[in-house]
């Protein structure tokens, strides 16, 4: 009993420095992506080509959380506005960001000069579930290599998700994956989920992705 | 503090009931492997290869991890000794199979009948690092499109592993992944590793894999 009480202190000490969080992003007008994922499914190759596309239209900040290494930060530095690298391998729990990491990495950001921040989370279709950051939007990638049963075994991270991205349709003559079944399971879990069918390897869908998170960004600035 | 000491706890208690597991096993003589890697990596289609491939020669049973669902112990459920399937959702640690969960689960197995159980551990390449079942030896599947970089993102996985397995050989033409890096990052981190290359879908190199299992039942029977 005294663990699940803990894992309950940290549940809610989180929620609160998230919401700490979202009011200091919505006094700067900044709206934030948590982008999560299996490993490898193709989180920092979906904001190298969301840097890409957006570049000239919004001033993109981005925080790259991993276990170790700085081999993402690596990948966007001289791409974003800014760059913040969390390695989540000596914390308390290392699978997943929490609210008081991203806290952390906003006190090294150039808040005015920012417009929209993407979050790669750790690489982990678990833990991440869990954790609210602070974020406007929840994304989940699912890529094709990894099976059309993800959402039927990893639920929750797919019913708080604003958007599901499948990736790597590039490699679907190559692999077993139903799309028509995937996109039954999750809009069975979340019927208000929005879907996008993209290759980060060629280009394809992406577009359909950044006009999306105009949108949203644009929708949020109205709404304050 | 009070949290970190929590978990300390929590992991000594997994190490006790993980030493208990392996007294039973070994009393059965059974030998066991714990599979784990990243979502869809590949671990239900190695074990239905091994399955097929040493019909015959060893009794296997199977043990499924997973946070929710039973679809992969149906896969496996007409070709194993005995299955059973460990939902973790629920659970105070969801993230990974723990020793408390085998040793319910070996209360439900023909202990006198099996020579081999393979675990499925729940796909993640953090949380099954930190906790030892009563295993014999620990196995990692990495697949080629999550990327070569996985090693130095994740490297307590792959620095206690016995063995690694680079599956989905066969989208190497399609994926960019260098084997030879991956090679040096795992050896790097852990030199006396055995690693394989195969694919669970032609089914390239699985009879080396299956060799080396017979090889290690053989070696742990005889040292006992």
């Amino acid at each position: 009993m005294k663990k699940i009480e803990v894992i309950q202190n940290v549940l809610e000490a989180n929620d609160t420095i998230a919401n700490r969080n979202r009011q200091l992003l919505d006094k700067h007008r900044i709206f934030v992506i948590n982008i999560m994922s299996a490993p490898g499914a193709g989180k920092t190759s979906l904001i190298l080509q969301t840097l890409a596309r957006l570049k000239g239209k919004l001033n993109i900040a981005v925080i790259e959380g991993d276990v170790a290494s700085t081999v993402d930060a690596e990948k966007v530095q001289s791409k974003a506005k800014a760059v913040v690298q969390i390695n989540t391998r000596n914390m308390p729990e290392s699978c997943s960001l929490m609210a008081a990491m991203i806290e952390s990495a906003l006190k090294d950001m150039p808040l005015d000069d920012i417009g929209l921040i993407l979050i790669e989370n750790v690489g982990n279709l678990i833990c991440p579930a869990e954790f609210t950051l602070g974020e406007h939007r929840r994304v989940v990638i699912s890529s094709l290599p990894e099976g059309d049963d993800k959402p039927i075994k990893y639920p929750l991270i797919f019913v708080d998700a604003d958007a599901v991205i499948i990736n790597k349709m590039d490699l679907l003559p190559h692999v077993d994956f139903d799309i028509a079944e995937f996109r039954r399971s999750i809009t069975g879990l979340n019927p208000k989920v929005e879907v996008f069918q993209l290759s980060c390897k060629t280009g394809e869908g992406v577009e359909r992705w950044c006009s999306w998170i105009l949108e949203q960004v644009k929708t949020n600035v109205v709404k304050q």
